[in-house]
């Protein structure tokens, strides 16, 4: 292969295909957009949703994929989207997105999903294992710290290492570690200043040698900055074509010695090998079954939506006058704007479904499918019509141009108009149920005046059917929310940073993103992480583990009984948080590091057991490089929500892992105290100064009087104390203390 | 003067004296603990505030004078101090303190202004004229961005340079500013790990550089870290004495070349300054007159305390029977334990004060003066006696143990037992008043069941007279807070991050400290900043402003009336705020800019003008490396407290400040339509290849249909657009490009 030949192989031949050379019988192969559908363009290309793609299913996006916490679900939706992609000849399907959901503002937190990093890791690998079982490869994206569309293409997320190690990465690193993703996409915005796409410690560093990612790297559409730069940090394939420009770079650079050959060669080799593997694992056989796929759709969102609130008027009885209102019962909000926007091969509503089967039902429109504009007369029919009604079934949500990739949020709220209604609506009717449509949070100020409100994100585009079954109870909700719904933006733990100045997003909150704030800042919220209902009722029993103790190589074993007690079958999700009580500093309350979706009969049990390691009690220790978690104990707690956590036990931790410390005249007394490896020698040493100070010290009577400071003050200023200190304050001498810190470290075996 | 004298004049002859050569003349001078009176120790040194000094009197705590908003008060405070200290020959008082409130735990709190800038500024500059105007010398302290107790000997505290410019120094640049104060006291602490002592840019570049300080520096006790280091860096004087090893380690620096004699003799010369200035500015006929200066101290504490909450109970009507109940009433919580620590002259009680002027009042202890303990028996009494009186008057706060110097409050709470006796005696007892004692917030979780709540701080040993006064309506409360009172620690802004791990403490919250946090999050607090009752009531009327717009040369005077609409004549805070109303991201929603105490006679209106400035308007723009306010509109309003600004107006500003601006690949082009040097270029090319998208696209009614991004997306993905992307689009050639960068930076004037 010539030097010509292999720079040209790390970018596209156009928007969508790979370079082929077809003396080699290298082929150009296709990618397309997903995550939850085939946005194959064969006219017109773009990167913006723009333009028309083949019909194609759109399942339910990641937001409410998510919220099914059902590993086995999305695996399945995997398989079902490699088998299409065989069909239609696509070699890598452009997902899952895996970002975290950092503000509800961000206009693409519908194509991710959760803001917490395991919850988002399982499902990625779920979704990676299925699509890649068809021999189609899949790009977890955006590699990392796109958590905002604001400026997406030039701004700097300016995060924390242990930040980025506990919340923006553990998603990648789970689904890397367990699935093996052919091909992961980098992200347009910097990190800490550094392109991600030319981000070596990211690329390289991280991604291939710690968590051993062997397929290849593809700029998100225009990321590249510098070529050369990117190659040589761990980037293959830019995409789309740069019209040679950067292939040509890329051929100067290694002509004049500034990147060595080497590293495009295994660039070269890594993007083959995904070709290739794609080639070998071709099935002519596939066929895209638009129907059958339509159905498993309808399927999986039965299996995502989350009820968050009910008095008992779902499901809805037999025979009531039931009024749909609002233009989604009509014509769903199914899916987001954008990259991953789907030409939908037929969509059905729920006012469909509904007529489809009978039900006795009538529709107001009331306000607009788009925007927020009030029609008085539409308002007043909605309201006539809830009125004259049993029930009043209300489909709300956000319109398309509320949120999208390519910009984000203005603010947590649902368009004036349909508030007003449901608001108008709820002084004439008793009996509202709210069905949602959105892709991220609301703010929902008449929750307290609706009986029951059922949230079927951005269901896909058989939204209306599944909506459907679950409104008559034909299916039994058994979604639970994979974000926090706060009351209010202002509470949300990104408010002060969210956006940035343009150039930089500061993420001041750390490691504090969603429960884990609202928990530590003890802020109420309007339905917690992990939130769902559903028309049965379980019952958490006999929580047990198998070991108290547990140390760095070990594994504990807790279970515990989960029992249907209501009338009917139905699914329940069973999390497991883990959480430090040794009072380590910085550590959220708690962390899920568990969950499983549980069908259960009526009256039946099941045991659910989960395997707990020491990574799942651990920090991100930045000092150590590593993950660390402090010897003491660890509560597990389990539940079916983030704030309903009734089973609880205690385990003890005991780690070998000694952090790295070396004495200076700045360390303190409390810090050599606390290190087993010099407590001794600084106890004897305190013990004999205290003797010391006793003969200075006034008498007991002074003591008491409070005209000197307390005991507790002494020994914390004690603590507090660095080693230099104890020199200007002549209790020692410079030499003294130069050997006293040589015995320390020589204790500590730093010399 | 030999090198070896030159070095020995930079450390000090003992604990509190500077080094003097007598063949040469110089004396050596005393410096003393500050700053609400005179540590003036003479046997057993040391500084913990552990062993006896001088009979002295204790002013009130600069948590309480802050509180009073009155510069001419706290002046004339630092001019009898500046008398006391001419009396007992000390050449330095070591305060003031200026620290921010970041958190209401830091134990030292009480020592330290406020939680705003503008204000502490403010008050310490009065402090230094009045104590400077007796030709003694002051201690601005602890420089800077020292805001914990814990480790503050060697952790590092991580803030952003903006943060560090608009809250952290700001009462320093004010100070030094306005009041010239004679020397500096640098803190232990690091910041952004380098050493106070020894951080260049802040002693040198920001201190005498920019702000034009003259005197010297010298080092919190033993908080040097490397002597030579921080000479070079513009720190004089260490103190206390090293011994003599960091004069050798001067001395040999000089000899081998690593450090610039004329530093040496620069740091002397500075020293020698202020040594000269205090000995030709003795006065031997100063008298510490006791008696005299404690009455004083009544008087400042009577314009200090903050009457929090009246439902019309105070002032106390004569006649009525009145339980005094609380150790404090007997012996009040007067001041904080370390270094500040007075051996006070004497101290009143409000129950000796009470005796004095024969009022109708009984007393019960009911809790112990330290501690949390709950004593049965003197529960019930007070108990008892509250039932069987008219008004239960309840002395409560925080003991010392709960708050010094050297550690840091736990939690925001005061003892149960004074809890519990509050609560019980709520039960038996509809009029109560409580009378806190404490340095800073705690949680009053009993407030809504209690008639009023009168707050003295720690006010000094005047306190109990002052109080006495307050509570009989013989002096009107006319105190403000200088610091909100959350309603519980977790809604403090720093509460996620503070303390930090030991070695860095994290300045999360950025800029948004205070007040500041609590209205962008929009967080009910207890009592805001700038709160206070009075036994009046004030109007505030006719706002108006001498000009609609300003420039940056320019200023702005803005005028209030107000008017005393009450029966009796008090005193009014007048607060001054502005806002940025431009949008501008990560700005405070309002920031204090201006603040006058009014006397007011029963009827009596008074004009009170604010001038405003460029700099009022401005935030720290850090890649400016300047102060900056965009054009546009700024509001300001004025009122009686942070949460009471009934008047507004709003001025225009113009500036000709223009932002650095080099274009280059990652511009994007929504930075180049902001600023007015490129927005017309942009403008045009927009313009042309919106016109060649529009032939591309599909039809109106594709675009309505919701099948593709809306508008507003691509309009904000365009805004996004880095310049090079515009290449990876093809909309323009590498070589093209180049060229528009050229034309765009010469635009600017880059070039």
């Amino acid at each position: 292969m010539t030097l010509e030949e292999k720079a040209g192989l790390c970018s596209g031949a156009d928007f969508w295909h790979t370079k082929g050379i077809e003396r080699l019988g290298i082929p150009s192969v296709m990618v397309s957009d997903g995550p939850h559908g085939l946005r194959k363009q064969e006219g017109e290309t773009d990167h913006l949703g723009v333009n028309e793609s083949i019909k194609a299913v759109c399942f339910p996006a990641a937001c409410a994929v998510a919220s099914s916490f059902d590993t086995d679900l999305i695996e399945k939706m995997g398989e079902t989207l490699g088998e299409e992609c065989q069909a239609e000849d696509v070699s890598v399907l452009l997902g899952p997105g895996v970002n975290i959901k950092r503000s509800p503002l961000c206009g693409r937190n519908f194509e991710y999903f959760s803001e917490d990093p395991y919850l988002a890791g399982k499902m990625a690998a779920a979704y990676i294992r299925g699509v890649q079982s068809k021999g189609v490869g899949t790009s977890i994206k955006h590699f990392a710290a796109n958590n905002q569309e604001y400026n997406r293409m030039s701004c700097s997320s300016e995060v924390s290492r242990r930040t980025l190690r506990e919340i923006y990465l553990p998603a990648f690193e789970e689904a890397v570690k367990a699935a093996r993703p052919k091909t992961v996409m980098c992200s347009y915005n910097k990190i800490n200043g550094v392109y991600s796409s030319e981000n070596r410690k990211l690329l390289r560093d991280i991604l291939r040698d710690e968590w051993g990612f062997e397929g290849y790297v593809m700029t998100d559409w225009g990321a590249v900055n510098d070529r050369v730069k990117g190659l040589a940090a761990g980037l293959e394939l830019e995409m789309p074509s740069s019209g040679g420009m950067n292939d040509a770079k890329i051929v100067k650079a290694v002509q004049d010695g500034t990147l060595d050959e080497q590293l495009l060669d295994r660039a070269v080799e890594r993007f083959l090998r995904v070709v290739f593997d794609y080639v070998d694992h071709r099935n002519p056989d596939a066929v895209f079954d638009r129907e059958a796929d339509h159905k498993k759709a309808v399927d999986i969102e039965a299996e995502c939506a989350v009820l968050l609130q009910n008095n008992g008027l779902l499901p809805l009885k037999q025979g009531k006058k039931i009024a749909y209102i609002g233009a989604y019962a009509e014509k769903p909000r199914y899916q987001g704007g954008g990259s991953s926007h789907i030409n939908a091969s037929r969509v059905t509503s729920a006012w469909e479904a509904a007529q489809k089967k009978d039900r006795n039902v009538t529709y107001a429109q009331g306000f607009p499918f788009d925007g927020d504009v009030k029609d008085d007369q539409k308002f007043a029919e909605a309201i006539e019509l809830a009125k004259s009604s049993d029930v009043a079934v209300i489909f709300a949500g956000l319109p398309d141009s509320f949120e999208s990739e390519g910009f984000d949020r203005k603010n947590m709220k649902m368009p004036d108009c349909q508030n007003a209604l449901i608001e108008e609506i709820a002084r004439v009717q008793p009996n509202i149920v709210v069905v949602l449509h959105n892709g991220s949070p609301v703010e929902v100020p008449w929750a307290d005046k609706v009986s029951a409100i059922l949230e079927m994100y951005l269901g896909g585009q058989g939204v209306g059917e599944a909506c459907d079954r679950l409104l008559y109870g034909e299916a039994n909700p058994s979604g639970h929310l994979a974000e926090t719904f706060p009351y209010r933006l202002e509470d949300n733990p990104s408010y002060l940073y969210f956006l940035g100045d343009g150039k930089k997003v500061h993420y001041g909150e750390g490691v504090y993103v969603g429960y884990r704030y609202y928990d530590k800042k003890k802020i109420p919220v309007r339905w917690a992480f992990g939130h769902g209902l559903s028309y049965t009722s379980f019952a958490f029993e006999n929580l047990r583990a198998s070991a108290e103790e547990m140390d760095d190589e070990g594994t504990i074993e807790v279970s515990i009984d989960v029992r249907n007690k209501g009338e009917r079958a139905g699914k329940e999700v069973v999390q497991l948080y883990v959480s430090d009580r040794n009072g380590t500093f910085g550590r959220p309350d708690k962390e899920l590091k568990g969950f499983a979706k549980v069908p259960l009969e009526q009256g039946e049990r099941k045991t659910v057991t989960f395997k707990l390691c020491a990574r799942d009690l651990s920090y991100y220790h930045e000092a150590l490089g590593d993950w660390y978690a402090p010897s003491g104990s660890y509560e597990i707690s389990i539940g079916p929500s983030s704030d309903c956590l009734e089973a609880k036990t205690t385990i003890t931790f005991r780690t070998k892992k000694l952090l790295p410390f070396t004495v200076d005249g700045t360390t303190t007394l409390g810090e050599l105290l606390a290190d087993p490896r010099t407590a001794a020698v600084i106890q004897q040493m305190m013990a004999e100064a205290q003797k010391a100070m006793a003969a200075n010290t006034p008498n007991e009577e002074a003591a008491d009087s409070g005209d000197m400071m307390s005991a507790e003050a002494i020994q914390a200023m004690m603590q507090a104390m660095p080693l230099k200190s104890i020199v200007s304050f002549g209790m020692m001498n410079g030499e003294q203390m130069e050997g006293l810190i040589t015995v320390l470290n020589q204790t500590i075996g730093a010399v």
